[in-house]
């Protein structure tokens, strides 16, 4: 659960490839389970690329989850948030429910002015529309208005989570797109974007060929004259 | 199951708060079920205030659930609607299924033509990109084609229902907003009212503060010092 | 599972109505079991008609299911795909799984190319804002980023499929709107394109009434007045 | 609505059959939604047979589901429970809710002595293993601990509910075996339980014939060989 | 998070008293979700009762959630196990995974060694049958094959976890029947004990009222007579 | 999809190993998805072992799944049944559908009788009591009576099929234990059984020492010392 510093160029090369891509380089690598299933993204235009602070949440008890004790300073959900620095991303275990909301545009406001890269939530949240007009990357099961302590408790953050029936440890890779969510293992980041990167651009390449009416044989994947054309043009590039 | 008559101005502060605020307000009174989970809002720019008629299905069986049946004036679908006043929320116990619709353009024409205040459905309609153009509020799980007898048979209205696994009584308020809708139980919508409009502007209040960059702890909740900022912001309204 | 041709104006009209119409005229006719629930349609705008090419896809196993041999010609994705005739509409039996991509912009571009009328997949896309902004009619349970054989084997192509829990048959013809996609048993769809065009016709008039303000008995289903005037408006037309 | 007095013979005959032919018999009158599926049977070595007594429940709310209101004589619980008389079923309706019991030993007993002839939930009962012991028919999701109040409102008995989405009218006729419980329409009952007594004894040949080494084709259903055999036999019985 | 002992006597009280009791006693105390739910019992004629020891799974990743690592002696699985003292009981945050064993035989063999109270697990055990044989009070979701591994990770033992959407705590107390298992927080559990006794034994008596053809109102809740005869019973007691 | 013979003695080590021993051992090869999850054991105390049959349901359409059609001999539930050979295991996929019945006990009896090892169904069976008493092995979601054509429709057998979302192919072998049902590729089932006899020897060696009190640490998985322990318990067998 090291955090081992990314290579140079690697969170550039995140920010310009697709989910979709991540994920079949991570699967080729005998990752299969790394996309968060399940979540909407509330602004589909924005990417999202950052390392994990994670946060726990567990069901809630009445003598427990109450609105004195979630409001403490030391109350994990905002120390969490309060220890994130710019280009984190708040990763949150939120059990899948529907009928309560995480937080809203305060929390998610102060996220965005901490300079943080976005917050994903295995949940829901509130001032769901006016978190849409946000220009802060936040993905969630959709909107519910019940507040937290209704159905969470939080008690830990930094310490692996489940998040969509996917493993986040602190400093793995989180990546969203338009297609969701992808979490990279921390120390197979660096292979990852490269080889993705590569990938990717070949994909634009046979998208373009495809719309020009080439079949898919023989396009993807490339063979060999496919392969020369490609090679020619991304010389030109 | 009485409908006492509400106070003066408590519609019109149900109109500026926050469905988030008021479910908060109704948890602290103790009551921890009254978000109808599961919806959309087909027209989420939309609020909807207003008290509830309710109508009841139940599943549909052949040699009862037909054409002919469901058209008479007094099924009673087409008796609740058009019983319903303005103002008044028609509220559907669909049975959360998604496999049928339990109606679509031509009822809900008919609800706003009558000056009511919305629909909600635990189950889906037909005609979604009509409805969603009509400027009327309207709260369901999402489309469908298939005709009610499909699935639906309705059998009572202004009866206790549960939509969403959320009790309705007849005259109990609900308000909708783009984070869904809460039902608020009749006797204490005054109250709530009153004090969700003050918490709701503090809330403003403090997610400005954040926006302009202040911790959320000190800020929310407020400690002296922002109580007292307040204070000052809300007398120059 | 002959496919006979349809007769002349048949497509026409499907064009025109409403899913809706298309699934309750089925229903009148005894069939119960035509709609394909819980599908998205990813251009929401757009309608979609026209006889269904099947591909069958089972869970993937890791000995089989991988690129090598996805990527072959007479794979049965890519055989389906390269024999799709203008007109024709890819259904795929996807098993409703939310956490891999049967396919992504690639295959759209080419079913767009090759004047397919569309895409149906129970199951999810990769590449989900560039299939939104292609113009091509695909409906899909929602986004997902991991690759097909994460999950999914292709094994046939044009043999009878499920679809969302609905029984596809090649050369069945497929119809969809923003309600969803309704599936028409081949050796129906002469006659229920024929009382669909006038079904909804008539609900085209009875829109227009109850926006006028006409209450719903009388007016749907029309007594004898209202359908004079239908008959009187209709001659006008 | 009504209930006609079912003809002699027609309860006798139905402690005699499957529900799987009382199923097969009602399919073939047109009836597909006849079956309450994920049900458990307590006691499955006992059969019911009973005339429906219904009551329905819609979800608690804080302030009405309270110990003093449940425990009132009219309460439709302990309403609908005094009123039934011997050969009647209650059936309830509970939403499917699994966290939460309708009743337990205490009901049940109750139900017994009253000579009713079984109990449907569509919800969990407490007390599990008394009431497995207590020869008296009882279905059920499975057992659960917390009291009604926890999720559950009754609010009237007697008026159609849906049960395991099944319509069920009061007077319909219940019948449960180890493969679960169908709900027969009222008018239905005496047809269903003569056509289903003469194919239950047919079937019952048939399981004979098999066992002894017959294929299926030519004895299931009977050629004209097959039924003159069976035909030999039943003189016989 | 503190463990105070409990009072004399409260073990053995809880060994007498209904989990259906227990968790209505919590009720009434404003603990609305402290029941277990989707739990079976693997040998339904045990009682259990014990202060919880916690264990935490998340999803498996594949290279972590590896054999090696897995049987190493301080994996938390591992160390959970051989920490716990006898009368205790390991609850598993199994997350309702129904497709992979969180253990089997050798495990369950252990903790019956070591003396303690029971395991429960929110998720499957391999070797059911064997268990079920074991006369050691289990309940899980139901059986399965497949190694943890191949969907869990254990990673922390004795926090706070949630079990079937319940929080449980290290040291509160797990009390299981035939009904399934209630968590009664620890600084509650001298009172619900002894409440709950009370209520069970006058419920007892109301059984054999009821059996013997007493009707439900006036007997339970016990009005004044009845509530006199109990008295006399309890005294011969 | 070929089915080379299997090894001398296989299918006797199949007879002895526990599915849990065999899911482990396929998933160290890379198989991760070989439990078919959901289902329940007619008969628990028996074992199945056999080569798969498949057969193939889609969903019913009311003009295809009629009553006539179904029992035709060349449907493709009768073609299956009559071809099944001794020691075959009929594997049926039922798309998990839990409102209708694949069979019953025609077809089960008939199955015994053809000396067949076993069924597997993802979906129910109807005489559920029946086939509980047949002293052959079943597995199926659970009971229930609607007729199969309520739901499905058999189109093919011996094609690869989806079970419990695991691929089966023809010729793969099932193995069946009071745990549930793998499915071993073929051509990997000699090393599976060999590998899967050997550890189940060692782990019933383990459960003993467990039994006599040995810590898990150092007995499981054995270190030195317990592993001469075991060859010597091994070599006295």
């Amino acid at each position: 659960m090291t955090t081992p510093p990314l290579a140079q160029g690697t969170l550039d090369r995140l920010q310009r490839v697709a989910t979709a891509t991540l994920s079949t380089q991570l699967f080729k690598l005998g990752f299969r389970n790394t996309y968060l299933s399940g979540l909407r993204a509330l602004s589909p235009g924005l990417r999202m690329v950052g390392e994990a602070v994670t946060l726990r949440f567990v069901p809630a008890r009445e003598d427990l989850a109450t609105f004195e004790h979630i409001t403490k300073p030391d109350y994990p959900q905002r120390a969490a948030i309060e220890a994130c620095k710019p280009g984190q991303v708040l990763v949150v275990e939120g059990r899948a429910i529907e009928a309560a909301a995480i937080g809203g545009d305060i929390y998610m406001n102060r996220l965005k002015v901490l300079g943080t890269a976005g917050c994903v939530v295995d949940g829901c949240v509130r001032d769901f529309a006016s978190i849409q007009a946000l220009e802060f990357p936040v993905y969630a099961r959709g909107p519910a208005s019940p507040p937290h302590p209704a159905r969470h408790l939080a008690v830990a953050w930094n310490v692996p989570i489940g998040c969509c029936e996917v493993l986040v440890m602190p400093g793995d890779i989180l990546v969203g797109d338009a297609d969701g969510v992808v979490c990279i293992p921390r120390h197979l980041t660096d292979d990852v974007a490269r080889s993705s990167a590569d990938l990717d651009e070949l994909e634009s390449f046979v998208v373009e060929k495809i719309k020009a009416g080439a079949a898919v044989p023989g396009t993807y994947p490339p063979d060999e004259k496919t392969r020369a054309e490609y090679e020619a043009w991304r010389k030109k590039l």
